[in-house]
């Protein structure tokens, strides 16, 4: 169907049967299924009598393959981890893509397979989707793509995870290290070559989540520290559970190379992105059962607490440092690093 | 909040506050519901036990506004409309944007206005969102905007409405002229100034569907000549029904200025895209009280019968032409006009 070397043209936007190729000839190539197969414009959903959550989220990152992963495995990992975080099993996604014109078809398609593998790894179904083509960008930039996913889940009535859940005594524990992310995206993107070991930890982490909430189901909190980095997601569960999270900073557990990565890009790294992990608050007395069942997944066998929740001050975010002090963890008002995600 | 003259900035892309600024001080301004305003990653949905049809779509338009409407009213337009032709209510809305770095914050505002508008008029409420900025244009081009809204409806279990259910006998319908979008885009875009009354038909038109499926519950195809434009439409219909679709040129609704536009910029205007048009195919039988009810909305007023479907041949759409001749009508490879939607 698809000869190498050949690009996306304005025509594959056009609706006529160059966008055919595309869509019959890679995308349901890679992720037909009897509802997709359809091709209708909207797709009808079979789901029992239940709590729908539903999710979007945008993917502009650049570029669009990096250690770890490429946009399509961050575009189904992103949308379906929002979802895990509310407590509900992704269940249907949508995929919209946005093509600047000149954009190699053969990427296309290895974005395609991409979002098939991770769909698959998170249980969840494609069943709906958009092709558009945009013009090429200016010379010297390479084409980009866009992709939107948007994902349907289910979650069992009982589960009331919020991030306005936290209260004062509660733990908090994350599922491994990070800012792993964000210094793998910065690295292939300013050719940095600081250290090939650097990998983003993009991964869906539905598997994960669903068997932790049915072993545990009273935990209070899940959130996943993305754009804005951990810092944003702590602020965030500060803020809208009016108390005062504290973190210990040699708790955090960070690769050397990330810490090194750090340093010479000058970025905190609590600000730094991460797509494969869940910040988990639980009452002290569900701490060994969610560590437990954590590190009984290979995306949470490094899980660890990093911190706890005291009732002020609060709506804070404060970190006892190395040197022994305390400082107060903020969120920059714009970005350290875009295209991030 | 926003001062004029203020534009979007990378750090509006962070998910710091500058992004809570946009999100807070002109998306939740215009559109907060009690859903919206939780700001959850994830909305959890209320839906009865139904069947749940789901679209979505990226709109990519350019320029950002134009007579009738702006890429604000079209997201949601378009959205709706793709589930109102699968007889489905909308009912919630997700909205992801993409600002280019330097778009106007009041464009930003001027287009989430339109947002509400649209929802509003249509019935449908924005539940969940995400928020992107990447890099300024080159010189010399205005700054962008891509969205995606996806689509949540519901539908009675006893409609049976789908483009593979045209059969012979049943007549062709449209409510209204067409080429009215795809030529008003072309006249501000090319700045051809051809005539002030080019505008875009671009309307929600679910509360136009939603009765007549109540009144005429045995429709049998549903479908919005948008991208592709009429032929498209058509075609799709005659391959998956396996019929022949058969129009008239002498009755196809079409505006002397539009008319005009066409024969200027060498376009078909089967071929022009629609944003407020269904074409509705049912049993003779049902013509009239398809016609009665449709004309007794605004958005139905013009609605008149274009053709008819015999069984052969099979697949093909034809249109018997002013000058009595008989033509095949296709759908092109490419586009003739880009960045439409």
């Amino acid at each position: 169907m698809k000869k190498t070397g050949d690009i996306v043209l304005m025509g594959h936007g056009g609706g006529g049967s160059m966008t055919d190729s595309i869509i019959s000839g890679i995308i349901l190539e890679e992720l037909g299924n009897p509802i997709l197969d359809k091709l209708d414009d909207a797709a009808c959903l079979d789901i029992p009598e239940s709590e729908i959550v539903m999710t979007t989220d945008s993917f502009v990152i650049d570029p669009l393959f990096f250690p770890g992963g490429d946009i399509g495995s961050l575009a189904v990992c992103g949308t379906v981890n929002d979802l895990a975080m509310q407590g509900a099993r992704p269940r249907y996604l949508s995929l919209a893509l946005i093509m600047e014109e000149g954009l190699p078809l053969a990427d296309v398609e290895t974005i395609i397979r991409s979002v098939r593998n991770a769909s698959e790894h998170a249980g969840v179904t494609v069943v709906t989707g958009d092709t558009k083509v945009i013009e090429a960008p200016g010379a010297g930039r390479r084409s980009a793509m866009f992709i939107n996913t948007t994902g349907i889940g289910v979650r069992d009535p009982n589960v009331d995870v919020s991030v306005s859940n936290a209260r004062p005594g509660d733990v908090v524990i994350i599922n491994g290290t990070i800012g792993d992310h964000g210094t793998a995206i910065m690295n292939v993107r300013e050719q940095l070559e600081l250290h090939s070991s650097l990998t983003s930890d993009a991964a869906p982490l539905s598997r994960m989540i669903m068997p932790l909430l049915e072993r545990v189901p009273g935990i209070h909190c899940m959130r996943d520290p993305t754009r804005g980095g951990l810092a944003a997601a702590l602020c965030d569960i500060a803020a809208r559970s009016t108390c005062c999270v504290k973190i210990d900073e040699r708790l955090l557990p960070v690769r050397d190379e990330v810490n090194g990565a750090c340093s010479i890009l000058g970025l905190d790294i609590l600000n730094v992105a991460n797509e494969g992990k869940a910040v988990i608050v639980c009452a002290a007395d569900d701490e060994d059962a969610v560590l437990e069942c954590l590190r009984g997944d290979e995306l949470g066998r490094e899980s660890c607490t990093i911190g706890k929740v005291s009732d002020s001050p609060a709506g804070m975010v404060l970190m006892e440092t190395y040197a022994g002090g305390e400082r107060i963890v903020d969120v920059p008002a714009g970005i350290d690093l875009p295209r991030i995600c």
